[in-house]
């Protein structure tokens, strides 16, 4: 339904830029709470929006938290992971409503800031180097550890309490990042809608693949929130990312919008499909 | 869970004067679909946060929506009844969300400016007179005339279509309103709360009924976004409300906080039971 980014760029009262985005998370679609707790999905669903203003370059000032519940919701602990997230990130909740229903639903609204030109989906040139802020796969790998009852806690972290690459986001955009993305549907679709919106195709070398995550899952798994930038090949990205974990280049853009490989081979653009959802 | 306004007052990028709010309305608790449409639930989402900025003598600027559906819902439909209110208060949707679930839950994350001070819940003083933008109970007699098949478009309308008092919410500010509420809850409940946050009592001495409606409806009866307002004596209303419907004069803030009469008799604050709701 919504064409761009995930983050609308406005003009605020008194003339300022305004980043605005919202995200929903639903219990049995986004997360199962049988493996990871309610405080876990609410830190998750501030998470899911600090990575689309990560995302932009920007940083995220207030939050509007919105619960929709079952009654017997342990509301309290929700908040928790909410208020902890937002502590993390250094966005106050400034307000919301607490409803009841039949699922729960949680969705955060929350406002940024960027001082200068956002970056966008958009943008990217053929010539340009692609970065990632990481390794991929984790979150993926660590739905897996908990399901399979595996103890690698920091893959079961990476899951249950995504980071979102703020500092990164940062860094990207003042190395004069073209376009960026957050790795939220999976690398492969995310990268294919970067590559849709800057009209460019991609040749990869590579990709980094989280330690105990498989190749599979770096390409398609959703929910690492690691960002996917492009930039001239003269960019000042190692001296922007200083005393930040370094980016990792791993292919390029190219002209042909079609031309879309992985070591030579294609790169399909399926992405995550949310494993509790009961979507085909 | 939230204390005070539904609105908050934040600062903007560039140090503007930036208002937030976020509302859910849930199938089944806010709206029954049997009765009215899914078009008439996409609005009443909008207008629900356009009163909550209206009652802060300000103007919505920016909508957020957030679209949690089963499957098969007409989400095209929604999205007309959300874009008609949008249109109708010139807030242009600029992001948001659709995501599955088992109940329809639709999110409404608003922005907002106010040339001024935003006018809050609390503020009232004893000697303030109490007005209501209009009269009150429509939206609940509608609902019965929905209900009992009764022919009567008008209060039909309240309920399926309610309109936010935008121009007058900016009015009541301009003549220098010390506190406003919206009526969402009921008036009883809403006043209770404005009286509450103010630290005041107040006597009554009318209620305007709209016809149609009983006066139980217009006391506890939900959803008719009418503002509640308290100004001076002195204040200059009516000259602020040239060319917009007359607000009406029903008594005054006195100094006992539990002093709440009206005509002499105690005001009880019960409010509205969302008539859909399964809760007790």
């Amino acid at each position: 339904v919504w064409i761009g980014d995930d983050t609308a760029v406005v003009t605020a009262p008194g003339g300022g830029r305004l980043l605005l985005c919202a995200d929903a998370v639903v219990a049995g679609v986004h997360a199962d709470l049988t493996l990871t707790t309610l405080s876990d999905f609410g830190w998750k669903a501030v998470v899911a929006n600090v990575s689309d203003v990560a995302a932009m370059g920007g940083r995220p000032l207030h939050v509007l938290v919105t619960v929709a519940s079952p009654p017997g919701t342990d509301v309290d602990l929700l908040y928790d992971g909410i208020a902890s997230a937002c502590d993390a990130y250094a966005c106050p909740v400034v307000g919301g409503d607490l409803v009841s229903a039949a699922s729960l639903v949680v969705t955060v609204a929350m406002t940024g800031s960027v001082d200068g030109p956002a970056v966008r989906r958009a943008g990217a040139r053929p010539g340009d180097v692609i970065w990632v802020t990481g390794p991929l796969g984790a979150a993926a790998a660590g739905l897996r550890a908990w399901r399979t009852g595996t103890d690698h806690a920091e893959l079961r972290r990476a899951h249950a309490r995504p980071q979102a690459a703020l500092a990164e986001g940062t860094a990207a955009r003042l190395a004069g990042a073209t376009a960026m993305i957050d790795v939220s549907d999976g690398f492969a679709a995310d990268l294919g809608h970067l590559a849709d919106a800057s009209g460019v195709g991609f040749e990869l070398d590579d990709l980094p693949v989280a330690a105990g995550a498989t190749e599979e899952e770096a390409r398609r798994g959703g929910d690492d929130y690691v960002l996917v930038f492009c930039a001239p090949q003269e960019a000042p990205v190692a001296e922007r990312f200083a005393g930040l974990p370094s980016p990792l280049r791993i292919g390029r853009c190219v002209e042909d919008p079609a031309a879309r490989t992985i070591r030579g081979a294609p790169l399909q653009p399926e992405g995550w499909e949310h494993p509790f959802s009961g979507r085909p």
